[in-house]
């Protein structure tokens, strides 16, 4: 007689017949006597299509009227899928974001939850009907509509699991679990059985597309116990836990990637106190996202400083920088897209040293150039040209030894 | 400096193209310096692809889920335009039906505007904003979306027009005015300058296509001057006024008709108080529009009685008389869905005697049966077999002298 929220993505929604599949995974819990909330994304490849219509008018439009157009994708499977759960005898009843209401800033097209009013939901539940509600939207202060960005559902999911204070949230997917690392890549790659939220976070931030980030951060947050597992293929997926102490943990738990890196580095800063504000600062207020920074003193008194941002963010911030390098008096700014981000991740590494080394170590017998390097608590990534990619993946799949099984 | 509200319909926005022109006319009267207010429709047969996912899953399924699906037609419309104004350096800001909000009752797929609250949209108009509002749509007392059913965009129009106290209502459409009879049935078809809101009332309610009914009560009733025109061809389309006495007015306005129409008749009722009653009620309660009833005493103490409702409500209106007849003790239930309705419409017909002889005698003479007649004080209608349509049209455009210039 638990509360769980299930979230279903755009595959999983993708058709009539994979629509009816949901609805009889979701009576299912519902005639088991669990109280299920559902949250779905748009069809796959509607939030494109969408967005295609928008941007053939404008590719630059207003993004209160892009989200408008976006929101409609979800709008449609919820009410599809609470046609077929209550053909199949389940109560049920769609929820966009603004009627549930979830309450969100307004920087549209990456909007962040500030608010969920749990009251509608929870009557519903307690009526005995399955709430239907739409992932990757809500609404903003003026009554717009808003969007989360991609891979809002997810967070939309963990959001209202924490709001709803239920038992599980469930992330149903076409993966059956979080992987060592990307299948595709390193056919090798093995699921885990479990993995901690701090090294989800680090493996969704870079780049292991299972789960969106801000989910996990959410999930960790709010404690909210979160499972990915299978739309198509039964199986107990990947649990998603606070920090198990009683574990023998392996050093390494996966390894994670991005091919949505791209890199803008300004020469010949003069190396004064204020300059990393200076040239963020503009950056942060255009609403682009920075992750990775460098900074090397110069011998002249002038200092290099590069940063990594998403190639959709590229030509923005490329803008951007260009205007401020000006005023600062540097003498050149670059960029380049062609860049790709591999990191080794797990809680193991803190207990730890020389992870760092064997990582370079190995990098380096394989002929791979490290551009860039960062590092946290619990991981330590490198940039590298995109051409790399595979090569990075696999040679440090095998020199952490992740094709065996773990200890668990 | 006129406040001016434009509806555009399904075909004007059926392409980026097409909404980009749309853009433009609106763009040039906004840059005329008046106030313009837009509603359009969805894109032409995008309602059609949402209500067949919807009906693939249950073709009997939730109202209300239909309405949530259906309503994204308009919402995607919106925010393209508003973009292709944005684009041009017009402001604009898109506007669901909640939005507004537009306020109805909570008859889901044919709901009724209960009240606009206008007040967003004029302060909009003050800030030298172009709304763009989603015909159709509205939100129900409960927060569920709620459509006004087909055509209901003319409506929307109308219905604002009423609220913001506006000029002129334009409704731009694929055809350039409204005509003495459809022209894909009569050739000879000419565009009138002008129409009586009686008249239009009487043509649209039988089915000439231009306007929705509800729109030309609505006008009617808050005076709003309406015009019907081509969103393609400039031109002055047609002015629908209240009543003009100084004219002379041609006894016939135009010929109307509906393919869409079915009778249903129940046989051998007893011949009592309230039978027409026992029998309509539950088809009104089922929600069902009836449109002409006839009754003939028969010879035994009993009475036949025949209705027509719309095709689409056919197999519901049989089903829920099925049930009364029984009660009723009536013989026998009978439908047909193979019968039109053609009807001769004018106001002049008020002060002038034998047009209906004149019509029967066109029809007889060209072999046309008719199976049910209905007046009013300006339109006679006949239901006649489906096959007879046509000849039956051109048969009485060319009686009453249509194909001639109008007086005016």
């Amino acid at each position: 007689m638990a509360l769980i929220v299930q979230k279903y993505g755009g595959t999983s929604m993708g058709s009539v017949e994979r629509i009816e599949h949901v609805a009889r995974k979701v009576a299912s819990f519902h005639q088991q006597g669990h109280q299920v909330v559902v949250v779905v994304s748009a069809m796959s490849g509607e939030t494109d299509r969408l967005l295609k219509l928008a941007k053939a008018i404008d590719p630059k439009g207003s993004a209160r009227e892009f989200d408008q157009i976006a929101a409609t994708g979800e709008q449609v499977t919820i009410a599809l899928l609470a046609i077929a759960l209550q053909k199949m005898g389940v109560p049920s009843r769609s929820f966009t974001g603004w009627q549930v209401p979830i309450r969100t800033d307004d920087a549209h097209m990456k909007a962040r939850i500030q608010k969920i009013e749990p009251e509608a939901l929870l009557a519903a539940c307690r009526a005995g009907i399955v709430p239907v509600v739409a992932g990757f939207q809500g609404i903003t202060e003026d009554g717009s509509v808003s969007t989360l960005g991609r891979g809002g559902s997810d967070t939309t999911g963990v959001a209202l699991a924490a709001a709803l204070k239920a038992d599980e949230c469930q992330i149903y997917t076409d993966v059956d679990g979080v992987y060592t690392t990307d299948p595709r890549v390193e056919p090798k790659a093995r699921r885990l059985n479990q993995i901690t939220f701090e090294e989800m976070l680090e493996m969704a931030s870079l780049g292991s597309k299972v789960l969106q980030i801000r989910s996990v951060e959410f999930a960790g947050k709010y404690k909210v116990p979160l499972r990915v597992l299978s739309t198509f293929v039964d199986g107990p997926g990947t649990l998603i836990t606070l920090e198990d102490s009683k574990m023998e943990e392996p050093l390494i738990s996966g390894i994670a990637f991005s091919r949505d890196e791209s890199q803008i580095t300004v020469t010949g800063v003069p190396d004064k106190p204020g300059v990393a504000a200076a040239i963020l600062g503009p950056v942060g207020d255009a609403n682009i996202e920075v992750d990775m920074i460098v900074q090397n003193v110069g011998a002249d008194g002038t200092t290099d400083f590069t940063f990594t941002v998403s190639r959709g963010d590229h030509d923005k911030a490329l803008a951007v920088i260009k205007k401020v390098a000006g005023e600062l008096g540097a003498k050149g700014v670059a960029g380049a897209t062609d860049i790709v981000k591999v990191s080794v991740v797990g809680v193991g590494m803190r207990s730890h040293a020389g992870i760092a080394s064997q990582m370079f170590k190995a990098l380096a017998a394989a002929g791979v150039n490290i551009r860039m390097i960062s590092t946290s608590e619990i991981k330590i990534s490198v940039v590298i040209d995109e051409m790399y990619l595979e090569l990075a993946v696999r040679t440090l799949h095998k020199a952490f030894g992740l094709e065996e099984a773990r200890t668990a």
